[in-house]
């Protein structure tokens, strides 16, 4: 029988700690109900498990309040609604070469129709941005810098600090794409000057798949439109959508079990912390690396050191198609990966592998070192095939 | 001890055929990978899951194939994409006095930012409407007629086989509401002519809240613009999004164990079927509603026949406040109901109940008699209180 090992944590984690199971499943066996709807216990109680991940989330990425949390399907509709709703025709944005299309195709949307216009400042063949550069490419109509903050394809990491300076000294909007790092590096919502910071429930925050959502400034929060109006339980003798948070961003019903398990996952996180997840996660990807390097006839995208990315590599071996690999490494092995472009063809261009794009391993907190080396065997005997 | 019963059927279905539950949790435990992007054997295990409760509700919505059948986080997702997306400046749209601000706050949104027009053809007292009145507020520049199927107030059934005619003959586009009829009446998507049958999957569909989508016709997929860009996992190589169903308004991870979890729900109708739903749903109402005339110093809004109407039942007590009764409900029988407008100002000024609201009761599958009368006991002791 095969082990079935995952190394799919770039597209959402596999295996959820227990607590989010229980947590799904407590809400539906003793609350189910729809939470800011009705005024009676069971209503108020759903809505109390929302306001706890709020407050939860919000502590986690060190956001001034809860309501600067807003919860939404998932984090490509956060990023929609950051880049949608910030932006007005005649408008410029700078971005990078790394983005997911979850960034490059609304900004590419707004282009084609809606008379903004961006530049996606390049970054190197490892995937690394050089935060000066990204002032050359400025403008005077420049409004927004919208930034992944890890690439989804080599795991590099973009100095979001910087970027946050540079974009506060020149009062643009920053919106930060944290898909792939948070539940594995520290995002600071302050520390960053973001003025949004959309996240993902389902990959490294161990929630359920249909979580995800945004913090928020005060300031973006104003001037942001929001790109869902309707229903919010508030102020409902109105057809005019709240202006207040989080219901200015937040319509119809949430996805109030979901969240309820979001938050057990990110309570898991806090319990083992950060640092802890960050130095597993590094020492198997310097493992992986090392065993890569060993095999031979192996390219490995993104930076050389493991501390400039996250725990996710992407490879390709001379002469052989990634995705026939990647069929072979589940059907014979049980290993399973993503071949491709990975949503990402900007990112691809950058580091020179488009359009037949790479084989992806992402790695969380699961893995062992045991799949590592069962996997380089694996790769191994795959190469000499 | 409260025997909790619960009437907020038309805010979501409290309780769950336990195949839902299974189903969610069979996807956690057994697959939980993310459809539609690895090619891994539970990758694809994940996206047929998805293809089957996709081709499920387009049989159950009689919709000509599956592909036209698209997932959103709820069911206000939904009709945002299908107004603001089928609408352009200087369109004018039709709808009732009975809407949800589901539709009523997109409307009104597009006409203060995006240069569109719209009339609410007026109801009568009992959230009626007469098709016939749609043609009289008609326009040159009308493009988009858009309905609930019954009202989340009074319950009131607005006959959409009438307006999709009319839309039909005029080529408008016809957008449905379906979000309280869905699992309790037979909504036809071709039989109604429509263009967009909005439905959201945690009421009376029995799914799990984070849930809904909308069916769709060709030409109003090929006119209508996506509301939310990025991945699909589709023409990867590609900025832009994607022009085929269902990847043009799918963007983003998929809530794929929730979506399981409402096939579930579907199939479970299918098992019962609609007509002994709708039968238990017509015997309970009018069984309410004789019970709350012989009490007496009851308003009971909406059409006085059950048959015009679905379960859901809204009431004032003379002299009485709405929300007070709610919570007195609640705290003293363990009877959950929800008082106030009910996202819904409209409606409420149509039946001339705005602002102060009603009291609603809105029933489901698993209420019994014995829970009507009990609620019956409950008002007439209120009442005297």
């Amino acid at each position: 029988m095969k082990p079935w090992i995952y190394f799919d944590n770039a597209a959402t984690s596999r295996h959820k700690p227990a607590g989010v199971y229980e947590a799904i499943e407590k809400f539906f066996r003793e609350i189910n109900c729809n939470p800011g709807r009705g005024a009676y216990s069971l209503a108020l109680e759903a809505g109390r498990h929302i306001l706890e991940a709020r407050s939860l989330l919000a502590k986690f990425f060190n956001v001034p309040k809860p309501n600067q949390v807003i919860f939404t399907a998932n984090i490509t509709q956060a990023l929609n609604t950051a880049i949608k709703g910030l932006l007005r025709p005649g408008d410029h944005v700078l971005t990078t070469g790394m983005e997911h299309n979850a960034v490059a195709r609304p900004l590419t949307w707004m282009r084609d129709n809606c008379g903004i216009e961006f530049d996606a400042v390049p970054c190197s063949k490892e995937g690394l941005l050089e935060p000066g550069d990204v002032i050359k490419f400025a403008r005077r109509n420049t409004k927004l810098l919208v930034s992944t903050h890890a690439s989804n394809v080599t795991g590099t990491i973009i100095p979001i600090t910087e970027l946050g300076l540079i974009a506060k000294e020149r009062e643009w909007f920053f919106v930060i794409d944290a898909a792939q790092t948070a539940g594995v590096l520290p995002v600071d919502f302050q520390a960053a000057n973001a003025d949004v910071l959309a996240f993902t429930g389902h990959k490294h925050l161990l929630g359920p798949m249909g979580t995800g959502g945004f913090c928020i400034s005060l300031r973006a929060a104003e001037h942001a439109y929001p790109l869902v109006t309707g229903g919010t339980g508030s102020i409902s003798d109105r057809e005019y959508q709240p202006d207040f948070l989080p219901d200015k961003f937040e319509s119809g019903t949430s996805n109030a079990p979901g969240i309820a398990g979001l938050a057990a996952g990110v309570n898991h996180l806090i319990q083992i912390g950060l640092e802890k997840i960050r130095a597993h996660e590094l020492e198997l990807t310097g493992y992986f690396r090392l065993g890569l390097e060993q095999i031979g006839a192996i390219t490995v995208y993104g930076p050389g050191k493991p501390e400039l990315a996250t725990g996710t590599i992407s490879i390709n071996i001379a002469q052989r198609d990634n995705a026939d690999l990647s069929f072979q490494l589940d059907d014979q092995f049980g290993i399973m990966t993503r071949p491709g472009l990975h949503c990402a063809p900007w990112a691809h261009q950058t580091i020179s592998t488009f359009p037949g794009g790479t084989l992806r391993f992402s790695l969380g907190i699961y893995n062992t070192k045991d799949e590592i080396d069962f996997a380089l065997k694996a790769l191994k005997a795959l190469r000499q095939t």
